[in-house]
């Protein structure tokens, strides 16, 4: 392949003839370098537009959490799930800034903590820029909003505003160091001394973001106990519907829009070529895959949901199959950027059962998480790691993970063992850190009984016991003391007794 | 004007007299070609920037019909019509992905029906890429979208599950072949034998996606009868309100959102120069341009219907004005890109009437549509096809569709009656091949029993009776035995009645 | 730096050996010619997507707005407050498509009002294309949005209309000419006579945008006075609830996903190198920092005003943090561009405090506004103002408003008062300019009784006496017939009375 970069000295000698040779040669090589230097500064904006485009996506996820929570649980606790998932995003920025990028993204660095770039410090460099930030932050406070499903309805607020900036200022930043950053210990990107000649493969985080999230929710759903009435008298479960449908599909649908941002974004820029310049293939090209096998994982997850739970309930559940369709958007996201669409489908298949079975289990061991976070983003997120395992395909991964030839790929692919031994020790060593540290911290509130409210409080819903009032207010009456004046009559949305 | 594209054995004899003119010549031209073939993988990075947003755009309404639709039924069969635009985008995604865009875009083929790429087999392509895969599915899933709002509150599940894969998998990819694959029998792409020396310009689908979702909607309502209690027993009409504005609104500007990416992304890429490079005007003056055009048309059919509907009904009609704008955007799609924006005003101001004269014409006729939908994308999506043959200006005609010189072009720029004819028979092909693919099909579910509901069911609503339960529960009473304990009183989202 | 042009009379005497040296010099530089047209292609490509999805965020705000507003109010004037934000968007399409745009910018004019672009006469053209047209709409439409929700639940419809279509076509247009077109007599683009030798920077709005929508507002809301019930008989404040806090969010966050639009989309291209090219730095590096500093400001404002309401209402509140946030961000529009992210930090931190001060005053003041927009958009657009003349740094000031070395800057980075100088004659002439315009209309639709419902109508609620009745059913009963059936049961979303 021909570079763009011209040598004077070296053409030089070639035009030697030319009345003035030399500045022929300057002449000419001076403005190819200009050109080059055109071209980087084209990337530049090319590949910041396609990241801070997707940032905004990865953003709209908090969004689509936050609705997807409030439709999720009951009426009376809409605004504290809500106000939480607004404060994920706003502590997050904070705390994010502070340190948090600086512990997950600080090279040089050793292998277990980043260290550098506090408070942006020395912002921005050859190797991050500011897009890079605003991108990592967004995936940061999609981590607590998982957690905050797990414990929904029944947690005392301060409780959620110290383990929000625990998880992500400090538990969050250090497991993606681990796996993402050009230091981690178990980064596909490490220069030398692989994990297992490979290091981990979790593109968009099934690990990192979802299993991060899935564990510590599980904890501290487990070490608060169930919501009271969530499982009768005689131990039988009982259904707390969320209160609104309309908000869960919104929710969901949005989750899916910011998906693309989420999966298809983690290529971080898209003006790459792969192998020859001027070609029609490049990173471009497998970006589209991304956003291709990301939809068909959901999709094929989504059918298999509706089917499955059609034959064991005998409805044609909405919520479930918006819970199964996130749930093979967990589990693709790993692997999203190795496999082909037709293994996508196999992981979302797969994906809906590992969410039916884990939601049966959980009935079965009375773990009760309102928005089966756990289940989800826990269980379709360790599918989602071994899946990457078994169904990355050879010439996808020495693409996306260049550098390094040979390296190893899925065991299915005919690629060996070695990366699927990376896969389980990164479950092992998630699920080990995050029980270690938030787990940790989750019993210490609840020994300082400042994890779970009273049952009056919980009784009476939290929005009324501690942010001010209920959510909605749909007849007049309840605060507009003009519309009690006897004698006028309005239409109202729910009808007076006599009406029945 | 000026090629990059640099011959050495033309610049050789140029610097004859050079110390090794033949290296040098071979020096200089090589970086050239490396040049050009940056420019190449930038083109593609952009393109594919600019096509998958906009595909993110268009998926975005799907999230648009789903509030739209379900703020536009009766509370009790919420959760059923969401399920229904849930299940389009998934099953849309399994069939587009096995064989609908093969059906659609499997060039080469005959001029009826693609035959190529069965499960994105040879993805990608020169001429195919993942991201247009993705972006055409988008589409593929709005026709069905459409549909399920005709037969709203009242089809079984089952019903529903059928027509929407033969759609989505069979009868739109056969007539996006037609009108947009290069070797569609309609198409304006063709090398030779273009219907009417024109072909037919539908840009973004008022024909292929709208008049496809609304025909197929027509029967489905022709067929099932008007909703219990629509028309009561002396033949009047009786609103049967949606339940909710707000979701109405929510669905209308999500919709609007994502008609930028359906009309401004249908041109696919943007850096493509018209006529001389290096000037100010080209593909992306034109995509601004359809935006533009887009937007005037919707707002000048929102203005028409607010003030029209002011006159008829007396009421400044909020739901009535969404439809409106929709209806606008509907007619605009297909002459979006080839029109001036004073035209689109012109587009939208008829759109709004003929809109209210289908609404008029379908309570005279009894039709039921809950969203109005055969009504908004049949009545308007035909409109716009004619006003696209009476408006397109040659100029742009000429860029859009280049290669071709001379084109026809809109009657009423002085471009003659080719155009319209072509129109006129998009139009009839249209209506005749979904009448008899999609009108036989609901006809067979009708005569197997397998359409419409029973009249018990539509009563109780399908969400309770198919769907496990209601879409809202703000009294936690219903479903929290806890709550029913004496004595404890909390503050709910409806009184009790000795409140009243 | 050395450029890419490439004059043949320059290399053919370096080159005077050659064969044919004339020849060879123009075939070379007839190759750089073409490249460098490439780019120039490239660059409108680039930027052209970077601003139109831009355009499409901000849009996405008039989505956010109608959420928000909604949410705000009472149920009763659902519909009525959402078709003002849908026709906000329709009206101002048109308005500022046919003189709007071309007060604002129709250059080359005199300082006060463009002249030129009527309906885009001349477009496109080497200084407007399309997608900048779509872009200035977007704003546009969120200044009458703001207004709104100041005389929101008791304003007539009519008189809506007029005030919406004055503020959007004309006095908006104007004011933006002064500081933002390249002629306005405060605009830091001028080529001389910069007024305080800086001009003003309010890069994407506080006060062009947020102070006019706010100060518009404060004089509607006041002529015409609180909302009944609003303040007790003994002047108390009663608060009048609005009527969903999942919508409030929803607008909210819809609000911060389309302020990356809004405020880095301000740039309105990103293919651009400060300083040397081919450097890491350049505009799309301060795009990322101003979509950080964006976001600091936010969060910062929604956990001060977080603990500040807990200090003073002992409720952990989240609509107020929604609104704090959306305070931060109106505060940060006007300097987002030139300031650090710990500077926005400090932005954000006083924001809530001039919000929770501004509110403070207004129920002092009897000043009722449901949206708290005059004191949002007015008070924390004023505060941004000033911020900026505080805390813009130098270098930031040189690169984003180049062409001339040395401008003013922020007074305590040390680059003296002229800044600060300028930008209180901003914010003295914008509340002067606005006052005299705004103020004077809703005067006159006061005197001409146009401008406030009957108490009647305000008791009753405008969805039904404007707007053909109510935003909600989720009671069947009501409008559908069949239901009332005897012996029909069905579990409904509200209890019976016998339930109780």
């Amino acid at each position: 392949m021909a570079a763009i970069s011209c040598s004077a000295s070296d053409l030089q000698p070639l035009l030697g003839a030319a009345a003035n040779a030399t500045a022929a040669a300057q002449y000419i090589c001076g403005r190819f370098d200009a050109v080059s230097n055109k071209f980087v500064d084209t990337a530049y904006a090319v590949d910041n537009t396609y990241l801070l485009f997707s940032a905004y996506l990865v953003f709209a996820m908090q969004l689509g959490f936050a609705m997807l929570c409030a439709g999720s649980v009951r009426a009376k606790n809409t605004m504290n799930i809500m106000l939480t998932n607004v404060l994920d995003a706003a502590t997050g920025g904070l705390f994010y800034y502070l340190f948090g990028f600086a512990l997950a993204f600080g090279t040089p660095s050793n292998g277990f903590i980043g260290q550098h770039f506090f408070g942006l410090n020395k912002f921005p460099s050859q190797s991050f820029d500011y897009g890079y930030f605003l991108y990592q932050w967004a995936f940061a406070i999609a981590a607590a909003g998982i957690t905050s499903g797990s414990i929904a309805e029944r947690t005392q607020f301060v409780a959620y505003l110290i383990y929000s900036s625990f998880l992500t200022g400090f538990v969050y930043p250090i497991v993606s160091h681990w796996f993402w950053s050009a230091d981690g210990w178990a980064s596909p990107a490490r220069a030398d001394n692989l994990l297992f000649g490979s290091g981990v493969i979790d593109f968009a985080g099934s690990g990192v973001v979802h299993l991060v999230g899935g564990i510590a929710g599980l904890w501290g759903a487990l070490i608060e106990g169930p919501r009271i009435g969530r499982f009768d008298h005689e131990g039988r479960s009982v259904s707390l519907r969320g209160h609104s449908g309309t908000l869960v599909v919104l929710g969901t649908f949005l989750l899916w829009f910011g998906w693309y941002g989420f999966n298809a974004g983690s290529f971080l820029n898209i003006l790459k070529a792969y192998g020859e310049s001027g070609s029609y293939y490049g990173q471009w090209s497998a970006i589209g895959r991304t956003a291709v096998t990301t939809t068909m994982a959901g999709c094929s997850a989504a059918l298999t949901t509706l089917f499955g739970k059609r034959l064991l309930s005998g409805h044609w559940n909405l919520t479930d199959v918006c819970n199964g369709l996130l749930g093979g958007f967990a589990a693709i996201t790993s692997g999203c950027s190795v496999v082909d669409p037709w293994a996508a489908i196999i992981c979302g298949f797969v994906a809906a059962w590992v969410l039916m079975g884990c939601n049966k289990l959980a009935e079965k061991l009375k773990y009760d998480d309102p928005l089966e976070a756990a289940q989800l983003h826990g269980g379709c997120g360790s599918w989602g790691i071994i899946f990457t395992a078994l169904f990355a395909k050879k010439a996808y991964v020495d693409e996306v993970y260049s550098g390094q030839p040979n390296r190893p790929y899925g065991l299915l692919m005919g690629g060996g063992g070695k990366l699927l031994a990376a896969h389980l020790v990164q479950i092992v060593v998630i699920v080990g850190f995050v029980s270690l540290t938030m787990g940790t911290l989750f019993f210490l509130l609840h020994k300082l009984k400042l994890l779970r409210i009273s049952s009056e409080e919980e009784m009476a819903g939290m929005d009324v016991t501690s942010h001010g009032g209920l959510a909605y207010v749909y007849n007049e009456e309840c605060n507009d003391p003009a519309m009690l004046k006897p004698g006028f009559v309005v239409s109202r949305t729910a009808p007076p007794s006599s009406a029945v």
